[in-house]
């Protein structure tokens, strides 16, 4: 049985939709939008409408931005022969604020995943390959997920590139700094110990 | 420093100014939006906007509903003479879980608090004596929070009303159903000890 008017009751269903947004929250967002005045709900709606409407991916890195070429593409501070392949636009992030890599990015927009009938066709692999064969490439750093369909897309296309002649590396695995040996899972630490190296 | 473009950056901070939702919720939600289709992001904004456009306050017992009267004012099983005075809407869908109360309501939008600035003249007590006025009533029951500022609330609400003749009653405070005598703060346990009743 429901105890709200029906537009309320809309407007709390469509909170409930987005990502770890329980019922309560999303009454409670709902009420609070309920509350806000006729500006503010007009700046939170336009900052969706604007992002929506402004924003495009980059046609050389595929990273979602304002400008086409992207800011990082873009940059002639950033080193274009070093290509970092991520999964996802929110990986690019990640690694921008280690403030270590200097190369450029190239966003799959997946991985991939037979179980949920993704492809290798699915996911921005064969612009990737356009992008190295149309530009000297000196490295290629795959920071897929370390999951499994991450691996499975890594060592794909490490099979396709490295037959080009180009180095292409893998990010490392291991114990996460400040973690503890004791509640380290066994592939990790297998991972860990494979990656070992001189000192 | 930023690394996300102007619009995400803009998109995530009005999810951001929303309550309970952090920086990284925020983004994951504002990334969530960039990723729903046009038909989605229109369902999710036109929820906004019918909820903010139909919706109004009863104007008789200052509930909000898309309807005025509101669907409890207007349902012929509710008994009119017996008003449960709350804070808050939300108080309302509280107290109508209960399946218990078969009376109306009235929300007071507030309740008393100096320090904040809000008196008597702030919060619907005005409206709450003019209905008491017109109405024949039976009972008042007094469901403010039990805060210093609920109970103030019905102190005011008690010295104003019970000269008019009229039952006013509190809704009882103790320990919650459930809960335990060794971890309840000893005013809730003094409120409880007050108020007991004979088996």
């Amino acid at each position: 049985m429901s105890y709200f008017s029906p537009s309320i009751e809309k407007l709390i269903e469509s909170f409930e939709k987005l990502p770890s947004i329980g019922h309560k929250t999303a009454t409670r967002l709902a009420f609070h939008m309920l509350d806000l005045g006729e500006q503010e709900t007009n700046d939170f709606i336009s900052s969706i409408v604007n992002a929506k409407k402004s924003l495009k991916y980059c046609s050389t890195c595929y990273n979602i931005s304002d400008t086409d070429p992207c800011p990082i593409c873009a940059s002639p501070k950033r080193d274009n022969s070093l290509i970092c392949v991520v999964e996802d636009v929110k990986d690019i992030i990640a690694m921008e604020k280690t403030h270590e890599f200097k190369g450029v990015y190239h966003v799959l927009h997946g991985s991939i995943s037979p179980m949920d009938g993704i492809g290798p066709d699915d996911i921005k692999i064969k612009e990737l390959l356009n992008r190295i064969n149309q530009n000297k490439i000196s490295e290629i750093i795959l920071a897929t997920n370390p999951r499994v369909e991450g691996e499975a897309t890594a060592m794909y296309l490490s099979k396709l590139i490295k037959p080009m002649g180009i180095k292409v590396t893998r990010i490392a695995h291991g114990i996460p700094v400040g973690g503890d040996l004791e509640y380290t899972d066994e592939v990790t630490l297998t991972k860990a110990l494979e990656g070992r190296r001189e000192i």
